[in-house]
């Protein structure tokens, strides 16, 4: 590296820091600036596709990409390390094996799950990740299937689905375990009426904040494929059998329980001394990091307020992705001394998978979508992101053509 | 059934229950006989091939018929229910559903596995039983692997597989073994070196009985893919962390423990008052039990003596299926009044897979083979077999042509 060169860290190879470092090396010339990005392991994850990857239906394979396929190692120096905070007084990256220096940083470590301190979640509970977590959640229930016929006395609950939390990722989970456990039943000789497939939510309904048409068609959808949906329920504990629930303390009984209910951004936020709203930086309208000049924060770690309504953007992977054009452009607009744009959402929509074949959800203008239309709306968005990431040779590679 | 026509029960449809009933159906009319086939499971299976779904290498309904498929429902009553005990005075097989009379009674129903009364081995250790336990075993294993690398301070003793016994069972599914973990470990981003595969083996020397050239080739081949053997050790307690071994008590620690170190006749046997000796009958030379003219016992459940040798001969799928032909022939003797034939074993040989392209045994004559040779012969038994079952058609389905 050269000293006198300005160095752009990148932290977290997600959607968000991907993109910025792909926008980064489109935008700067090798001589204006290095380029460093700090990720814990060496593939990049979608991180839209892991309740695929935790039920099984999708290999993880898929869901991942090698990092230095889509960088190019020559321009972007790669570090494959976990961030351990932020020095933002002497500008340092502290790493668990070393230390970087930065002049720009961008921070995009993506999300924790977020179990609002309900007591034995974190002892008890699968969370929605990343690769890891997401493929010993279907190890696990496989697990259960197969270990199933040879107890004496078997007990039905052992099968039994629970997931936690009724919302975007919690009912695309659902949409993938109701056609990963036909198939399960098949291959382990168990009745498919023996497993339930239970959701909890403690809103008046799943997927609060949707569309009530939408989200009645994803309700009739699951429950059509055999979904229990327990609406209106509080999570009063998760237990190594299951959770109690509601004010009568019901206790439903599950040898699989996933919480999907919450994130919030990376704990390095916290440790960097970042001030937090709901576990996250509220950044200002050019994607900085209140206070500072040279600091943006993207993605999961952002609240990025929506001015006409008055409250933040929702955390998406479309959102992130936007983050990073905007960021990139910042960062070069400092480089030359110009003025930073404020970062403006362009709602493309939003379509949640059911399953292979059904989906929901509107598009551009709002228009609503619902069944194959929307599932296959699903896949030309998840296309679309890998095309953007590393052209038309990753859709091949990476890409869903699943057959309907 | 028509109750003047003698009645033949079959019990269990392993290689002896099975190609008795085929045989049986070869040679009896049906106006000779009626042929009732009793089984636990709707599906026979190859023990032989159970180690390979223990290890995941092939997949479990490879390794399972549908017994209607082989055996014509028209000619034979196929019953499918668990078998408590035969009631030789009221010559009444009770069955956990029901109960079934008989004329002629063969009694085939296999080996249980045969801890020694080793402390803990049946509370923590797995065996190769069935398909039920072998693809649990399976499930295990890679779910050892998929918890792994989502506990902090994960312990590689999770991953570690320990095999009690290294007969033949032992080995070949150490054979297996050693070309599924590599799998695993790619598969699970885990290196190969932190899994160890420990084979724990009581006598001086593993496959005690065999050719030694034999066993020396087999101790190679697992070693140079990993396998640590134990020999001269004796297992001192089965416990929830691995095995505690030999006269120091040396502990050594799994995720996974499998014991394949001993089997007996079915339990069954007991419950009907049959004289046992180590867990088995010792049968008259035409296969039936000793004081019993309609009673035969095959296959797993026998012993029958080789007079030159003064032992019996080793319990294998090829001596149950010679028993089947005895057998058969010996009970349409019985129906015709002709004298019976003592069983002669014919020995073909014996060949152990040690993995996909490796393997090692005696053929015919008793020519050694070893590697690929053996591999290769090893599937042409087992393709033989399902010839003799099912007809090449069986052969094209359930064969074994996997590539080298």
């Amino acid at each position: 590296m050269n000293a006198s060169k300005p160095k752009i860290v990148v932290l977290g190879a997600g959607y968000a820091g991907m993109m910025t470092t792909k926008r980064l090396c489109q935008q700067l010339q090798p001589e204006e600036a290095d380029i460093v990005l700090i990720n814990k392991h060496n593939y990049h994850y979608q991180t839209t596709w892991l309740h695929e990857v935790a039920a099984g239906t999708i290999n993880h394979n898929l869901a991942r990409i090698m990092i230095s396929d889509v960088i190019n190692p020559n321009r972007v120096r790669l570090i494959y390390d976990s961030v351990v905070k932020v020095n933002k007084e002497e500008q340092l990256v502290e790493l668990e094996n070393g230390e970087v220096s930065y002049d720009y940083l961008v921070f995009s470590l993506g999300f924790e799950t977020n179990t609002f301190g309900i007591k034995g979640m974190d002892e008890h509970a699968f969370f929605i990740n990343d690769i890891d977590t997401c493929r010993e959640i279907d190890s696990h229930i496989e697990y259960q299937f197969a270990k199933y016929r040879n107890e004496e006395n078997a007990n039905d609950d052992s099968l039994a689905i629970l997931v936690g939390g009724g919302g975007f990722t919690g009912i695309e989970l659902l949409g993938e375990l109701v056609e990963k456990v036909p198939k399960l039943c098949k291959k382990y000789d168990i009745d498919r009426n023996k497993v339930r497939i239970i959701n909890v939510e403690a809103a008046p309904t799943i997927l609060p904040g949707f569309d009530k048409d939408l989200v009645a068609y994803a309700k009739d959808s699951l429950q059509s494929r055999g979904v229990e949906f327990m609406e209106n329920a509080k999570i009063q504990e998760c237990t190594e059998d299951g959770f109690i629930v509601g004010d009568d303390h019901e206790e439903i009984k599950a040898g699989t329980v996933v919480w999907t209910g919450g994130v919030k951004g990376s704990s390095v936020l916290g440790e960097s001394g970042f001030e937090l709203t709901k576990g996250k930086v509220t950044v200002n309208e050019d994607l900085r990091a209140p206070g500072e000049e040279n600091i943006f924060i993207l993605g999961d770690c952002a609240w990025v307020m929506n001015k006409e309504e008055g409250r933040p953007y929702p955390p998406t992977a479309q959102a992130a992705m936007q983050h990073a054009d905007t960021c990139a452009n910042n960062i070069r607009a400092l480089l030359h001394d110009e003025p930073l744009k404020a970062f403006k959402f362009s709602d493309k929509g939003t379509v949640a998978s059911l399953g292979v074949t059904d989906g929901m959800g509107t598009v551009l203008s709002g228009t609503k979508l619902y069944g194959k239309p929307a599932a296959t709306m699903k896949k030309v968005v998840d296309n679309r992101y890998l095309f953007l990431l590393g052209g038309p040779k990753l859709v091949l590679r990476k890409g869903k053509f699943r057959p309907f």
